[in-house]
């Protein structure tokens, strides 16, 4: 993307002209104060004035300082949506609530099913053991057909998981890896076969990013995936760039789901334009094809119809309610659904993490200094100005990133409920808070490093190779 | 396509729902003549009211008997152009002239070259050889860069050639071998690796077929290609639906130029609509891939750029108007390319001949005795409607189909300069020039027919396995 600021003004959302809005008034009050001369001072302001109308025609609102721009949805799809609703699609996740999105509206909005304690406790009966805190603490909170899935396994019928992760960056962060970790435990338990899907051509379509650098990302990402622990004979990873030409049914369902899927269909989901490459537009079949066992007949000995499980972050429904509708009609079985919340921004709850901001999140690379620095600097805190009045009123674990961090990665449910209760009635101060994660954060990474270091290139390149797995069909 | 009068009108082209209004004014002028009963003659007679209407709606015009709707293109495409403007696009050729499309103005209008006397005496001297009489009579005669080709060849570097067939029914007429024809002759004086792409995939998503169907009359047609005498050795035939999937090079050329195109881009080309389904709109690309010597890695060493020139119709211009627009953006030489004329359908020039009608053309199959009936029933004659008339004021050569087959295949121009006199001058009548057409088709097609009989499945799999050829690069 080009640095002037007027070129590529229209590229940006409406939060990002937001920010510029902000960012430009900072730098017109520094100036003055620094009483600078007065043609800079003039030049900052008329590109003040300047980025205010492209917010103002872009947005339909006034810009107003520190209230970012409401009614996302409407500006973004030119649909319109109830006030206040979050924005969540597969490029975008904004809020203007700390707490982060409000889940259970999203339920509604897509029509999928709430993860409730009934489906927590049939998991529990099903698998003979505790399910993961992910599930216990509403981090998976929403489902499409979970229970055709436990149908099928009650009744000893086959089933395979399917998961994936756009390769945009050489560095992985913490958030990155928890439908990773959740699919894990789910392979684990279940003992299914699992495809994870490295979209290397999304990437290539998206960015300025040659197909050559989209391709090593997907090979190290593979890395960072596969040092969570996956079991090799159980698992397939690949890269789309590299899939699509060795497989016999990979092609043959992306061209089926292509034809029974018009422009106006994806224009509506993901909100395309006639501006958009042919690429993007044709993309959204290339991710619904792995949810149908036929794309991957080494594995499944050509045959059809093997339900398809789907752990994910919520900002992928859209793709899967395509496929899912899709589905019937070109004869294959809708792939049931696990939704995830997103993982926080270290700066608070309204959007997720970037792999493009090193400050938003922790990274898989980052030292234990790093780690450190990054939790005292960046954290948002749910606790009090001072001290006292910390005492006083205590902290709210609501908006606290530190204690929200707490609830992915700290598995022991006393110690969370332990902390939860001393930050609230102030007993715990904000700072002792932020050593917990740090101290819970530091060993976790350096153990994912560890690990990582023993993934070798072979170690790769068989993981990648198309092949049958230790499962009969 | 249902077969009620009604349900599929809006499906018609202009010229379609002009022969139906046709057909059935005759069928009610039957009618009357054979004095049905009222109520019989009342109903056809409401069809053909409701036909006129719909010919109204779609082309703007009154019905007139013997006079075909004009200005088709402005029909179609909903955007002005000159009137009497031929329309010429993958899937529609219409001209009300009876000559056929008028092809300088299509040079024009595509901003391609003429083939003329120069450049045809410029491939005499570089292949040391008559020209086919394709080149001769102008059948190819439109190109771009060909020039560009003859001096790589001059200079002794490689190019290859790429022509390629949409897969719609199992049978192939004699027009369909037209392209072949030429490429073989091609392949033979300049001795280059020849790739021909079946495109399977674009039939299952545009026409009722499934992907199986597609497939098969893929390999189906791949036994007339070969029967055309393609040496096995110098040539590489694939089906989209089968090669992508074993194609290291071919899916990241595709997803290039997905990505350098826009909707807008193929909406402005192709014609499409918001209402067209994903696979159509990213099709374009696929078309455009083997077009860049990356695609085939096992036959190019992995080598790029290497100059491809590709011999089709003209009415498959528009897919390399956009590959040669894409190809410096991704780093690629532009394909160079020859145009052939349309083959005309039996009842005349104004459109080409259609696989789905089996009297507008001879097929491969047809027996003797079914070539004899064609020509004699069906052929368009530019003869005169008596024979004192004929003998007065003679044939008319630039309508009349028997003659313009001819040109295509009667080699010998002695003998075809000879019969255009004598029926230009009346002294050959409209059935002694179709006797001379039935001699030349029927050992044509049986020997076609031969050659196709030793076309074993295992033959077609080794022609479709993708390999090195004789070539070293």
């Amino acid at each position: 993307m080009a640095d002037s600021p007027n070129c590529d003004l229209k590229s940006l959302s409406p939060l990002q002209l937001f920010e510029r809005v902000t960012e430009q008034g900072e730098k017109v009050r520094a100036l003055k104060a620094g009483k600078a001369p007065k043609d800079e001072i003039d030049a900052a302001v008329r590109t003040l004035l300047s980025l205010k109308l492209s917010y103002k025609t872009t947005t339909g609102q006034d810009y107003q300082a520190g209230l970012p721009p409401k009614d996302l949805a409407l500006v973004n799809n030119g649909t319109a949506k109830e006030e206040d609703e979050d924005l969540v699609d597969p490029w975008n996740v904004q809020t203007s609530n700390a707490k982060g999105v409000d889940y259970d509206k999203l339920i509604v909005r897509f029509g999928s099913s709430k993860i409730d304690t009934d489906l927590i406790n049939r998991i529990e009966r099903a698998i003979g053991q505790k399910p993961h805190h992910f599930l216990r603490r509403g981090i998976f909170f929403s489902h499409r057909d979970m229970d055709q899935v436990l149908d099928a396994y009650e009744n000893k019928k086959p089933f395979y998981l399917y998961t994936g992760r756009g390769p945009s960056s050489q560095a992985m962060h913490v958030g990155h890896l928890i439908p990773f970790l959740f699919t894990k435990w789910l392979q684990e338990v279940f003992d299914v076969p699992l495809v994870i899907q490295l979209t290397d051509d999304e990437k290539y379509l998206w960015k300025d990013m040659t197909i050559e650098k989209a391709y090593e990302y997907a090979k190290e990402n593979a890395k960072d995936i596969i040092a969570c622990g996956f079991d090799i004979n159980k698992t397939f990873i690949f890269s789309d760039l590299d899939y699509l030409g060795t497989s016999a049914g990979f092609y043959k369902n992306i061209v089926k789901v292509q034809k029974h899927v018009t422009f106006n269909q994806v224009k509506g989901i993901f909100g395309f334009t006639d501006s958009d490459c042919i690429g993007k537009i044709s993309f959204p079949a290339i991710q619904a094809a792995p949810s149908f066992s036929s794309s991957f007949p080494q594995i499944f000995n050509g045959k059809e119809n093997i339900q398809c499980l789907i752990p994910c972050a919520i900002d992928q429904d859209p793709y899967f309610r395509m496929t899912r509708d899709v589905a019937p009609r070109i004869g294959q079985p809708k792939p049931a659904l696990l939704h995830s919340v997103f993982f926080p921004a270290l700066q608070g709850a309204q959007t997720k993490m970037s792999a493009s901001d090193p400050n938003s999140s922790i990274f898989l690379t980052d030292t234990p200094k790093q780690i450190k620095t990054k939790i005292n600097k960046h954290a948002f805190s749910g606790g009090r100005d001072t001290i006292e009045e910390h005492r006083k009123y205590g902290g709210n674990c609501d908006v606290d990133v530190s204690f929200m961090y707490l609830t992915f990665f700290l598995e022991d449910d006393d110690r969370l409920e332990q902390l939860k209760q001393a930050y609230t009635s102030g007993e715990l101060l904000t700072g002792e808070l932020k050593k917990v994660l740090i101290e819970t954060m530091q060993p976790l990474v350096a153990a994912h490093q560890e690990r990582r270091k023993q993934v070798t290139d072979e170690i790769v390149k068989q993981f990648m190779t198309p092949r049958k797995l230790a499962f009969e069909f």
